[in-house]
């Protein structure tokens, strides 16, 4: 298991310790994490921020020329809006948990010259298992479903 | 002028007087505003607070029931990580101010099945065009560039 995808997974179990949606990223530039964060749809109360967001705005305002050099990692398969902020920053290469129980804009990303590795991983498939069976209602408000 | 598109206006001119990035938004739900916001970049030192994303932010968490029934109003063409937002959340009618000074992803929306109008507005073309001149380092940040 990579250290920066073990972080995301910390990550993940802190959201869903609080309870909250098990999701965690970290943002990394030339081998150091520079934003970290997880989904706060509950303790936040907010609907724009994934754990991908999180991670973003935890890293705060940076150039272009960092995010050029960044890698993300996220346990679960980026959504459309968090592909979006990946694409709109330029980030070239992200690690992605698992998609098994939920496919993001992958594509969407490959198309745009994005490096997308998916590791399914089975802590990152279990969380979201027992999650999304859990509470399928804050799941399914989570992907606007 | 729409009230709605003049109360996104205002949203992007107190962004200005904060020394902003002026991008203005407003989430209608049934003829009723249930979000506004602003461009954050500078004021929070967040990357993923543009004006959308604000206006998400602030209508807190709702359900697709009520999402699928709004209207997005934007003072500028919605980016990459808003089109994303309001692609994952279902909002079915996107109002644009302008899309001279930039161009976001519409073309994808409008793939997705959600109506963009466009109103080339004179006030939203002058706030971008004034501010672009006077912060471009400001603006191509915030577009990731």
């Amino acid at each position: 298991m990579d250290n920066f995808m073990q972080a995301a997974i910390d990550e993940a179990k802190k959201g869903l310790e609080e309870g909250g949606v098990p999701i965690g990223s970290v943002l990394v530039h030339q081998g150091k994490i520079i934003g970290r964060g997880h989904n706060r749809r509950v303790q936040s109360g907010s609907p724009i921020l994934h754990g991908e967001m999180d991670a973003f705005a935890d890293a705060g305002r940076q150039p272009a020329s960092v995010y050029k050099e960044c890698v993300i990692y996220t346990t679960l398969s980026p959504c459309c809006m968090c592909s979006g902020a990946i694409e709109l920053y330029g980030i070239p290469h992200v690690v992605v948990g698992e998609n098994q129980t939920f496919m993001g804009a992958e594509e969407r990303l490959r198309a745009a010259g994005v490096k997308v590795e998916v590791l399914q991983d089975p802590t990152c498939i279990e969380l979201m298992t027992t999650f999304i069976n859990d509470k399928p209602e804050l799941w399914f408000e989570d992907i606007g479903e």
